[in-house]
């Protein structure tokens, strides 16, 4: 498949990537929707008349929408028929967009003068906790090796309702957040900036199709045809203010202050070459956890950390999403199982993606394990967790001998705490 | 204060309450804003016009808004002359809607005529668990009397992020769900219909106010301008369900069944003349917790069971909303301390709301005390949890001399379980 938009064998972006997301320009600063490819957008906004196929051309307002909902709320063959489209129209051997001069200047813009947006309404927010290696460490580091999982782990896609709206868009600056701590155990609690500010390498998946009914589940088989696409995602964490504040409901400050995505959605079509063997699941689960498809990817994630001293990124961390325990239709499953009903939009989060090697882990607390062991910059510089003015940014990539599909970059600054004046 | 609209005595809804809501009718299939006098509903759609005051002449639109996120989101005093001019039109010696037959002919309907909905687009929902009570309850059934309350209780109001999507208008049957549970302790796990099925006692604050930034707080001292109003919220809980998987995440699949609220907001404003004292809170918090007016309230709040063999309610329990130990203004204080944003229509729930007696307790699960004291029907039957078939109706009232100021009710009906078929 060849593009008559030029780009480098490095992009994330080729014609078989194709990922949407919403922005706006200093000509646009209505929000549409594009698509990108190589450096550029195509803005779906202005060609949404060329999405003339059987089941979308009485759908083209839904590209002309300021925000992705509509679009993934229809259905797979759908998203699939966009994608021809998209992939015939930006075809060197198609010349609609291509010998158009006045339709092309005005549907296509440089990425770099565009401003991204977090891509769609979430209604709602889930976190998972699905990576076997990132609870196998926490258990580890806060309970003992021979309890490292709590004895649901494997019978369950643990998961939480997280905050939706704090989710922002990569780019966004995140501060040092106050909260409460207890420094000293049985001592008194204290109040004032975090302390163990810390990252989590994620990845979310955004939920579509139709909304279901209040009581309607969706299985692990029936899932598949509910997942739209991926992102890259920085779910920050207050690793103090955590630890004195979950018991007994969960995490609930120490992660609303702020949760980064990638401004680019990958669909699941897009990754498909990229499927490999699910994570061999040693406990039997029910029914309703089980499919027999393969719907783990292998997706190479990696973050570097830029400090304020140095321009030059140390890379912290290398792992894959393929270490993931359980798979995104087994936590729709379990996310659903109840009668919870889902909108298109929803985001699911992976969980910390934690690899089976120390120098894979997926936050500063696995990766300098509690603090005990600093990490070293490429400028000498040690961390234990994140400091002010550090730039933590994300990558991910698939790559075969054919192509090599990514996801562009997640990345957030932390600001210094803005003090507490009471 | 007398208005024009005649009602008895008893109503939940005379002139010094006027609570708003969100309802269609058969004649009118949109959604409109609505207000409740005695057993009518006002439509404030078709009234717009007449809120002329300084601060709503040019923000009437709010008024013709299908959902009250964009009233919700101006300012104390714009919901004050909202209410001003409401008592005003609605006062009997104002001729302006009484004598025009044909406006008073399209404004007013009977409650009786119309279908209630979610009042608002629920952004964000959290949790609370500010009755200390309850939490000494739940203390004591799960660990021991010693350590009833977790050492971070008194220190923050422990809240966590719950499912918006799944929260629904009084009236919507729930269904019991299926789930995965831990019968016997250390054995495998068992899936199928939830078997402990319960109801929580709850109020729901609706948040209103501007939007906040990213990184900004809203201490408890600033709280108040943020507080649009209330309405009674059943928090349908599947105890089992919940038991085997809120650990360490907090509850999950056992909460997202569905969420009951009552449809009528009464407005802080209404609430003033029942503001009591603060309950005693012998630890001292910290400034961002701290406020020095009152901000609790005197509603009565009762449960009637209604058991499908029986037409006839029996009261389960009579509560009050002054029992909880944390003020609202503080949990919006703790939402935000990190610097979390919040929207209009943003929704806090209070946590099950137990009184200091076996009588006035929120849920099931305390009143029979774990199932080992089954309550008695008035017709004989028994019940430690909630059977299929059996509706639950929540009621709230304040009442003194004067006035009696009522939050109608929040009904729902517990369906059985819908078999599963993987």
């Amino acid at each position: 498949m060849k593009s008559f938009v030029e780009y480098s064998s490095s992009t994330d972006f080729p014609i078989e990537n194709l990922p949407y997301g919403v922005f706006t320009s200093a000509k646009n600063v209505d929000k549409h929707i594009g698509v990108a490819i190589g450096d550029l957008i195509l803005d779906l906004n202005v060609i949404s008349h060329l999405f003339t196929g059987p089941l979308l051309a009485d759908k083209q307002q839904v590209f002309k929408e300021d925000k992705l909902n509509a679009f993934m709320g229809l259905t797979k063959a759908h998203w699939s028929e966009a994608r021809s489209t998209l992939q015939s129209l930006l075809d060197v051997s198609n010349p609609t967009l291509q010998t158009d001069a006045a339709l092309r200047q005005k549907a296509f813009l440089p990425q770099s003068e565009a401003t991204m947006h977090v891509p769609a309404d979430i209604g709602d927010y889930t976190d998972f906790y699905s990576s076997i290696h990132h609870a196998t460490n926490v258990g580890i580091m806060f309970r003992s090796k021979e309890n490292a999982l709590m004895p649901n782990w494997k019978h369950i896609p643990v998961g939480y309702h997280g905050r939706s709206s704090s989710i922002v868009v990569s780019g966004t600056p995140i501060h040092r957040p106050y909260g409460q701590t207890l420094p000293v155990e049985g001592a008194a609690p204290h109040f004032g900036p975090c302390r163990l500010m810390d990252f989590e390498l994620e990845m979310g998946c955004f939920v579509g199709g139709a909304a279901t009914e209040l009581g309607q589940r969706v299985t692990a088989k029936e899932a598949g045809d509910r997942i739209f696409g991926f992102v890259l995602m920085n779910d920050w964490s207050a690793r103090d203010i955590q630890k004195w504040e979950y018991v007994p409901l969960g995490p609930f400050t120490a992660k609303n202050l702020g949760t980064s995505i990638s401004p680019w959605v990958v669909t699941a079509e897009a990754l498909s070459p990229f499927l490999v063997d699910n994570y061999p699941q040693d406990v039997e689960v029910f029914p309703y956890l089980r499919h027999d498809d393969k719907f783990n990817f292998d997706i190479n994630l990696e973050v570097d950390l830029v400090s304020e001293k140095s321009s030059v990124p140390t890379t912290i961390t290398r792992s894959n999403f393929r270490f993931m325990y359980w798979t995104v239709k087994q936590q729709l499953a379990q996310q659903t199982i109840t009668g919870c009903n889902i909108r298109p939009g929803d985001l699911l989060g992976s969980g910390t993606i934690s690899g089976d090697t120390s120098d894979s882990y997926g936050s500063m607390l696995e990766l300098s394990w509690k603090g005990t062991k600093p990490l070293r910059l490429h400028n000498g510089e040690e961390r234990k967790f994140i400091q002010d003015g550090d730039t933590v940014v994300l990558r991910g990539f698939c790559k075969n001998e054919q192509v090599r599909i990514g996801f562009g970059k997640c990345e957030g600054k932390l600001l210094p705490a803005v003090p507490f004046e009471g």
